[in-house]
Formats: structure tokens, C-alpha cells, sequence
């Protein structure tokens, strides 16, 4: 359906971690795990350069059961991964207020909209609302794509879906590429100059 | 040493509390729950008549075992509490970057400086100089007052401090008092707008 040459060679993709995922703090479910450390470490590089503070929200769990076993150290006994109220990634950059989602997608062909859920989509349209920067990060593991989309076009693909996912080819006609570094896997900032702060002023790798 | 006169009542520190905060996402250690349920409410009424989108981070864990009971519920059994790299809440008021931590006070006499972490403290500094708005609210359970500290104020007294805590009495006189109603029990952007957004435009209440 979509014409997408050539054959992937992509072998980070996280199911072959399904054993280790649960030592880190990982996304629910374990998904996304390369996107997420390549966000990480972009952010880190951003924090220690003094260009932005991003963090990524840690992964809301529900506490039920905590047991003491010395004075010192709370061990957790039982928990249970919640749905995220919010996006996961946010912070602040040249004074205004940035929020995202990333996710990573496992098909070639599109991106299934639960993967966002309704009510991260209703905070994104909030935070445009109150005057913030918001985007999606999509990453198709398949061909090594990672996408910025501006949160208005996914939240309008949203609201008028009529199916349950969104055609891998509206992201390129949507979606910006965001370029990689060895230092930032993923320099969404550059996306960010370009659509928010290309005329005057700086860039985030200070050009 | 510090002329405060009367004598608290208060009975809803959260020591009596001990045995249930465990079953919600309570804070490391469960202090400071009646102040982190009164921001909640605060920002609750916030989101929900569309002034700001402010949110408390989830607490993070370092998630150690995970179980599968069966195919739809992942359960963990082993975690830990980890100090946070930034501080609690985040989010946008009036186009604004905001960002806080909120901190309950036992002693009638001085708050504790390892209340908060010192990478917190640059946290705060770090949004400052890109352009956010930072606080601090620290809450004297047994005055039953809550007070709305400038970030860069207690920056301040955290590097220039030749002492372990911050006496009752700089309160006094750094911090301003954040009215409270049933609807929002800490009413803080009242402040953020007095600081902020004095002159022209909305405050918080639409007034």
C-alpha cells in the first residue's frame, strides 16, 4: 500500500530486551525503551550544555504494599503501573514551556492511535491553549525514523479519525525528521528552532 | 529565640497517618501528604476551570522485579524509592514555564535545609535562568501557615548558609503567605499573578 523500499536491518528493537527491561525504570510494558534512552540522553546533553531542562516524568506506579525491612531503606512489595495523566517528557527551553509524548511504532505501515491515549491528547491541546511548545515524537523502529509532529496535526487527525490508525505516509507528509548525533540520538530542539525560534536568536547547538 | 506566640492544635501531621499512606503514590517516606493533597486539589481546580495545566510528578521508583500474574496486569514486586532529580511539580500558567517543590515543616523553629536536595536547588536555579517562574512552598504544619518562597531567595540562603536550617523568622520575612479556600486549599498563582502578572491582564480567580 505504501511504497516503502528497501529492507530493515533494525535489530535494537526492544523485544529481544523483554528480560532485562525490568531492572531499569522503564516505560509500562517495557516498550519503547531505545527511543527512550536516545530522548534521555539527548536531554542530558541539552542539561549539561545549559540550552534546556527537559526531564522525562518518571513512571507512575500505585503503591500498595510497602515493607520495612531496616530503618534506613523503604522496599516496595507491591505496585502496579498506572496510566500516565499527562505526557512524559517536559521542561523548559529560551523561556517557553515544552511538552511531548514519544512513542515508538513497531509496524511499517502506520501507527495505532491508542498508542496515545485520550487524555495525553487532551493535555497537549492544553498546553498549546496556555501558550506552551507541543509535540509527538514517533519513531518507526522499521526504517530508523523518528518523527517530530506538532501536537495540533496529531490532535486534528484525532478528532477527525475515522480509523484506528494514523498511515505511516502522513507522517511524511506531516511529520519533520529529526536529525541524530552520537551525542543526541534525538535533537528535537533543532525542529524546535526552526518551527519557534528561526528568526533571530540562537539555535540549540548555539549557531 | 524566636518570639512565636500561641499554641498549635493542629493534629493532621501526617505521623498518625503512618499506616496508610502506602496505598497511594505518597511521597518517599509519607511526608508531607496533607500538603501534596491540598496542592493536588489546587491544581485540580486549576486544570479543570482551564487557568493552568500544573501537575505533580509521579514519584519515582527504581523498579527492581516485575511479575506476571497473567497476561493483562504486570506486578511489581520490588522497588525502591529514589531521590528525585528535580523537583515535584511542573507545568504552564499564562505562557509561563512553572516549576516548584513543596516541602511540610515540623519544627516551630527552622526548616531544615536537606529538605531539599541540592540538586533540586539547582534545578530551580537552571529555570530561573531560562526564563521560568520558581518556588518554593514550605508549610509550618504547627502554625498552620503556608508560605510562597521566591526560588532564587532560598537559592540564597542555600549558598551563602553557614547554618543547617532556615529560621521560622526568614519566612517572615522572604516569604509571602498563600491564601486558601475550600476549592484550592494553597491558592499560590494568587502570588505568581501579584509577582508576575501585576500589572494588566487576568489574575487566577478571572478577576
Amino acid at each position: 500500500m505504501y511504497n516503502i523500499s528497501g529492507e530493515s536491518t533494525m535489530v535494537n528493537y526492544p523485544n529481544g530486551k523483554k528480560s532485562t527491561w525490568a531492572h531499569s525504570t522503564a516505560s509500562a510494558g517495557g516498550r519503547g525503551m531505545a527511543l527512550e534512552k536516545d530522548i534521555n540522553k539527548s536531554n542530558d546533553s541539552y542539561l549539561s550544555q545549559d540550552i534546556a531542562v527537559i526531564h522525562k516524568k518518571p513512571t507512575p506506579v500505585t503503591i500498595v504494599k510497602v515493607d520495612y525491612p531496616n530503618r534506613a531503606a523503604a522496599k516496595i512489595t507491591e505496585a502496579y503501573f498506572k496510566i500516565p495523566s499527562t505526557t512524559d517528557y517536559n521542561g523548559i527551553y529560551k523561556g517557553r514551556y515544552i511538552d511531548f509524548e514519544a512513542k515508538e511504532c513497531a509496524s511499517r505501515t502506520s501507527f495505532p492511535l491508542k498508542s496515545i491515549h485520550l487524555h495525553q491528547i487532551k493535555h497537549l491541546d492544553s498546553v498549546i491553549r496556555h501558550g506552551g511548545i507541543a509535540f509527538v515524537i514517533v519513531r518507526f523502529v522499521e526504517y530508523d525514523e523518528t518523527w517530530y509532529v506538532e501536537a495540533s496535526r496529531m490532535i486534528e487527525f484525532y478528532s477527525t479519525a475515522s480509523r484506528h490508525s494514523i498511515p505511516y505516509d502522513w507522517f511524511r507528509k506531516n511529520g519533520i525528521l529529526i536529525p541524530a548525533s552520537y551525542i543526541r540520538p534525538v535533537d528535537y530542539l533543532k525542529i524546535v528552532d526552526r518551527l519557534y525560534f528561526s528568526k533571530g536568536g540562537t539555535t540549540s547547538d548555539g549557531s
